[in-house]
């Protein structure tokens, strides 16, 4: 892997959305919407998102480092600093990294008794 | 994101479907199908839709405007000019824009008691 | 869309598979998995399908027209044509068209009470 | 297929992730993720697994051989040599081979009584 890091430095998901309930427990079954980062290189990688709304302008950047080989995969529920995203409202995202990283995006969402689960790899390009 | 928006002009989903029932508060929990459109850059964006079916010319098109820096989560339940799209019938789409945007496609199957979701970023090229 | 069609010529689905069990009423709920065909140029494609499996040679082909501008989402569970595709089973699939195409792979799973989906854009290149 | 194998040599998933828990008659309904592989070519491909983590150095290689028009269907539950991957863990991968194939991510989650199921065609580039 050495050579040529795998990945892409700009990735965008524009399905963004936060379930305002959930059931079961915590923090495994919480309903989250999770971006999975990769950075398989050797250097490490400055992260930062940039979220964009129905109705206002964007927020961030929400910053985040991924060391060199390793995986964070980092729950949007979590974002604090510039903001907090809100729960139960439409988003969408652009990652930008300063190293080739991977990106996945997964929700998980518990609002009924049985939970529900999507992923799909993000747009590159 | 100033100098290259991210994103196509065109994009694909091979597999629409509006499923006929739901469970559920709406309208959250209401059976429905999206194209979640994200325009990140500057300009506001003309998105046009195509919808293609098994057995008859296409309909269309349905006009959405995404302003520059937002993003639209439009369901293809409340498409009403120039015609209503079916419930439960296999339709397919072509989304053109002006700008560069990107699409994702999110269905929420709300038939059962409990909800099953898929989420896929759409084809474009 | 008269001058460059959209879609690819070649595309794979990976991961096939039928679950043998279902819940609920059929077809809509019967246990399948489709490869849903966008055709949305104006000549008529030709669609072969060609399926691997892990432990015998591939089968096929199962061809399928899908008329210009028109989609196509067909389920595996109804080929018969050279042959029928086992249940509980897994499979892979190549699908060839003379003309471009947009493919997406979605399986229903009902064999709980609850059914789960999930659906990708199939790889093409 | 003989002149041009479809597939590309080098993948990557983003979102790696084996519930500890499982409901329901196994192997069928265990939790479980799974690397679908397809290798369409005429000659065997060697593909080798890398496993990230988040807090420790990667794990790997997993080897595995897809014979030439065949398709394996790999749980990461099996791995065990060099090691076995740990449960309810965040892991990531990469999966190189010497041979074209095709590769598809999918997740069976069944720690609540109704299955969850999520699948993508993994990155490659």
């Amino acid at each position: 892997m050495r050579d040529r890091p795998m990945g892409q430095l700009r990735w965008a998901i524009a399905d963004g959305y936060i379930p305002a309930e959930s059931h079961g427990p915590g923090p495994q079954m919480t309903s989250h919407e999770a971006a999975c980062l990769l950075n398989a290189g050797d250097r490490d990688a400055s992260v930062r998102f940039t979220i964009y709304f129905a109705d206002r302008e964007p927020a961030g950047p929400f910053v985040v480092t991924v060391p060199a080989r390793r995986t964070r995969h980092v729950r949007f529920n979590d974002f604090e600093d510039p903001e907090r995203i809100p729960r139960d409202t439409d988003y969408a995202c652009i990652i930008e990294s300063d190293q080739p990283i991977v990106v996945q995006q997964t929700r998980l969402d518990s609002r009924q008794a049985e939970n529900a689960v999507f992923s799909t790899i993000a747009f590159s390009g």
